[in-house]
């Protein structure tokens, strides 16, 4: 499970816009991917050296920067100053507790998106920061680790395959993030699968199903926090009449806002169903411990006064007429017999089993 | 019981606008029937093919064409094409996890709609997806099956009953729209009666009462996700001054508004009702184990003061005076007696029964 | 206890309009009063004919139609004909499950309010569904039965007390609002005396206090929904300028909304009282359980010592020491009241008792 | 405690404006204070006739007249004549339920507010209802009993301290209200008292905190049901530009506002810790509860098995062998102890002690 | 911990604007830094007096005066009086207890914050009170001691380190303030590692962990309440075009907003996972109370009829055959092994064990 809190990007006290990178360290190299890319033409190059890339910056056609790996700080600081990217921006590329946003610095925005992996193994939920800088003719993505979420939209660039080459660097954009939160739905679907295997806890209240509960709320929590503000982010591109996004590709925004609408209130939803799959096990508890509670008391009320009954005809005194009689042991027998009936009686008549 | 989520229609990656249907795969033929009236005429035909029906798209009549069944995507696409309409809207008609909303593509409103039927064998609640498109003279509506809640629509339309027959498409519109809505209030009835059904719970806290409670607010957090968001489709077409809808029509809108509040506001209520009922069967629950514990407790603090008297006098000491008295057994007995009636006394004073 | 849902006045699929009666089919005769005032006259007559009540609607005299029943369709019919009243109107007047509501149809305005009685042998509150119109100098007011509420408004016309006979419909309107709202005073008030009932539950939780917390939380359930819309109701009325509403009357209103507004607050109020009174009730069932194990494990923990004690000089081994000894038999009760004060003193020192 | 609700003033179906008074009767002398202030002058007589107050009205000076009790009616008729006050106003201010308000009447406003005395004895929250009417030149004040809240005001005025001989009307309201703002410190610290007290409950979880923390509760939903209305009173009259507040004290009210809004956030912070201690609370009892079952189960789970063992050998069965044994006694009690030794074993494993 | 409440400044009733100390009155002597700077000049010095300040009040440099104590009352009013600040303002400045917020004096911004430190030892949040002047060409900072959290800003402004030489005013305020938002996170981190401590509990559920739960909630109010409004604060700041605040600051001061909301949802996370917490440690306990349960139940069940048993052929009787059997002793001891089998057999099918 990703960690509730990271620490902002920077010691408390350097000046903002310091670069220091705060995920985990990575160790593979960073790769630069260029597309450049119009209705007639694609080429797709892996570039050794930023300088290249400002060169593809006032083209006609439209660029896409593509770089997994955010750890080499240089490389970063090279690109920022060849785009004038400002060093806030920067700052927020590395900084990967940073929540989802948008930040409008007029000639570019800023994109801050979370990705999530399933990770199999671990049972766990992997999370990446994913950045985006849409500018006039090129949007530059950044991701942590070399992923494969984007794949599709470079096989869509690739082929020629839809509308994607006719349209501009905001479609592109919006083709990127639709990927991402298209990739919010298997991450739910898995959450999904998780509640229905806890719903099974009534019958079977082992009792890993609190800690269970408790990562599953954990989880829901932290995928809230990180997608949540992504809704606001979409909002805005969708409606605020924006010169760098087009109005062809509002509606393809609008389209996506629903589908982000969906996943969020999914995770509500689980939400209120992990509050309720909790009632269920406390009440399964509950339930447990009486059915214990009520085999204890029937045999030990059925038992005691039958022990006594017995402690009594153990007495040494002398005088005891009972112990003479003949059939004083029958007698003690069937008196034991009499009581034990009336307590099952008094049991069933309560209802007790 | 529905899945709390469904996937989005698509494969994470294709292309925005590709048609892929994601409901249950349905094997009946889709039937596309068309309505075609005006104040004197009326006219309801079956087609077999898609182009039949793009040649009322411009008459002077209402035509209100009708499909049930989605999942036959190339007739879809064929209707699509003929009517222009647009690929993203489409591709919702097919996603049966598309949540209500409404899209404005000024030519026409796409709105899409949940419907739930009551499955009295397996006590279920049955969702179906429902898309309506109100076009300058015609609507077109989809169904995931055949069903029955448009038959007294159109039943009104044959007969020319009320003034449906004079007013528009935006006033058949609002009848479908009305038509789903009046079912809602029946699955909403069917609860209440399950909610008065488990506030019997407390006199017989039943075991599956849990499982049921849990079933209650699953099916209400269901039912809420999927009502709510027609509450702002409405209130924006009552509100809005858009073209298509007639200012005649919108005082029936602001009239279903007020009953899909209704609606809501018993959700609502049946959610508080779920609660309160929950904390009905724990307290239950409590009060039986209580109830259990105090007679464990009564046998057992009277008998076991009596065995351990009995146990003394069954001891084998040579030299115990007691034993040889001429009443010492009588002695005895009298002094348990003397021991439960002053443990009796006690038990009633804290009336423990 | 009034039922938490009622089905909208039409079978599903009846056209808009269609006038059903929903509420109890109630068997009295439907009454029609009509006052006619101004500042100098008052007459009140009681009308058999809906006819002659329409000459009153031109009059520059005040007219005030009352009709006690609401379940004589045809009645109503004709009523909403001589005063050109719209279908949707005369829909929701019949619908007794109609929730509060103003609907504006500018030559009047419709307004919709719940009542309230408590009947005082079966402990329950019974509502009653109140409809108003607002014309130009008329008001016209409809109930379910023969009831008390507006008697006060009568007289004070009768007798030309105060200000209400200077002043127009407008007026009269608020002054029937203001005889509603005064009686939620009344029920508030019973709430609150049942609460503090409740509130004696820590010292005597008995068993139906959960079922009588239930059942308040039911009934301010049900209160909120019928109370808290008309908040918005009387603010609209009290703020829009609207021309059927003068300005002389809207500092009462403002005055109506205050009143409103502390029944609203004094329903949340209790609301959290309950929520308060149930875990009271629930820690007192805690703390009982916790004294009855502390009984039982008193007694026990301090008997099963003693009477294992006896236990071995019960046995009968030939060569048992003790039992020979000439004080073997005080040794033995010695031994069992030591252990016994040890435990006495552990349990002192534990605070048990 | 105050009760929760209070009748709203009038018997249901009186007109509106008319006099009741419904607080406690109180029965001491309603006394009238006037003060009578510039930069150079003050003047403080007491009143007996209302007549003598309308002389100041229309002075250069401002005046002060101050109500202690509001329990004569027709004192409050006649001031409210010689004032031209609204006839809705004098019933506020007899309704001691009435919230806390502000109603702008043009020529003056109308302040509602509620103060509380702590009652040291009954160890009680006393509230008071307070009215102000400030006018052009002159502030009413009305106070159910004679209390010495306004006294450092007093004060302040007669020694011609800080800026208040300076300012007008409306800083001299400002002054009553900081006044009284000020005395809900006071309030809230105390109930800060009763919170840490209530915290040492986890260590002494005695029967009575539940019944505290109720009353907390209850005591803080009361509190801020009283003090929540006037902050929108005061935001409004710091923010709306009214010809009756001048801009120079509007400073001054932005930092009462301030002040209030803490008072508010305390109290919603005791709300917030009243629910941890609840929690605190319970598992307290839990706790102990489960501490109970410890001691029972580890003192019967040993002793019942020896006892079984003692009971084998006290049986009276003719043949033996153990019984016959030289050393079958020390054999018995050897295999008790060994029996012991192993479920201590367990239950030191176990970590039950 | 910090209590929840202080007191406000002053003693009930004293005028607006009186100056009093309401902190932990310390003893260490106030101390005011001058720091002076434009790009080219650096120039720090410790003042004696305030007129000194006084001087740097109009050149063109930016001046910062730093107050470390805000316990010398004559210090500040001198200081109020020579930058004529308003005596609302150095009421607030002493006000320890004083909420975040901004007020707006035209001449200068008002800012009021809250720091925290953590007492390693304590393991307990100090809390720090602090408040900024900006002006048209300086800044004054109060803290409540000598603290090191402006150092970092001091040395980058020492050595030219950054843009902070080449900004005025308006950035070294956001400076300051941003040095504070950074330190939230450092104390966030201390939170987050008691969180992941007290996950530990469903394992090792010890007695002191409800304390602790509570102590976090406690301390997460506290932070929630301390933090939340300076949200508004900086929002205002970064909007609102006000002529202090520089078009170039605004986006340092939008990214400052950034970190706050990052702040605030960590708060509102951490408040999520206490209660999920509390729910893991309470079922933690009912876990523990069930298996202490079984055990008790086991033991118990199993023993009390073989007891019994022994019981009934302890009896003293005169004809009880059994006793004379030859292989009575065996038979009985076959019994007994015979009822436990069952009984076990039984708990086995139950999954007790």
């Amino acid at each position: 499970m990703p960690k509730l809190t990271k620490r902002k990007s920077k010691t408390p006290g350097l000046p903002p816009g310091t670069l220091v990178h705060v995920g985990e360290r990575k160790t593979h190299k960073v790769k630069i991917t260029v597309i450049d890319y119009d209705d007639k033409k694609f080429q797709q190059t892996e570039m050794k050296d930023v300088d290249e890339c400002s060169r593809y910056k006032d083209t006609a056609t439209v660029t896409w920067i593509n770089m997994d790996g955010i750890h080499e700080i240089d490389l970063l600081k090279a690109l920022g100053e060849s785009f004038t990217i400002h060093s806030l921006v920067l700052e927020d590329i590395l900084n990967t507790g940073q929540r989802p946003k948008m930040d409008d610095y007029e000639d570019y925005l800023f994109i801050v998106m979370k990705m999530f992996y399933f990770d199999e193994e671990k049972k766990e939920i992997i999370p990446e920061h994913i950045s985006l800088i849409l500018g006039h003719n090129f949007v530059i993505s950044f991701q942590e680790a070399q992923g494969d979420v984007f794949n599709p939209v470079r096989e869509r660039l690739e082929k020629n395959y839809g509308r994607i080459r006719k349209m501009g660097a905001d479609y592109l954009t919006y083709a990127l993030m639709d990927a991402v939160v298209d990739n919010y739905f298997v991450i739910m679907e898995k959450q999904g699968e998780n509640i229905e295997v806890l719903e099974e806890i009534y019958d079977d209240p082992h009792v890993n199903a609190i800690s269970e509960i408790h990562r599953l709320r954990r989880e829901l929590i932290y995928l809230r926090k990180s997608i949540w503000p992504l809704r606001e982010v979409i909002n805005i591109m969708q409606r605020q009449e924006h010169p760098l996004i087009k109005k062809g590709t509002r509606v393809f925004l609008r389209d996506l806002y629903d589908h982000l609408i969906q996943v969020v209130e999914t995770i509500e939803t689980y939400r209120e169903m992990a509050t309720s799959l909790l009632d269920l096990y406390l009440s399964s508890i509950s339930n447990r411990m009486n059915e214990v509670m009520k085999v204890l008391t029937i045999i030990a009320t059925i038992f005691i006064p039958l022990s006594f009954i017995a402690g009594v005809y153990g007495m040494n005194f002398r005088y005891m007429p009972e112990l003479e009689w003949r059939y004083g042991y029958l007698y003690a027998l069937a008196l034991m017999l009499a009581v034990a009936l009336v307590l099952l009686g008094y049991f069933k008549r309560k209802e007790w089993f």
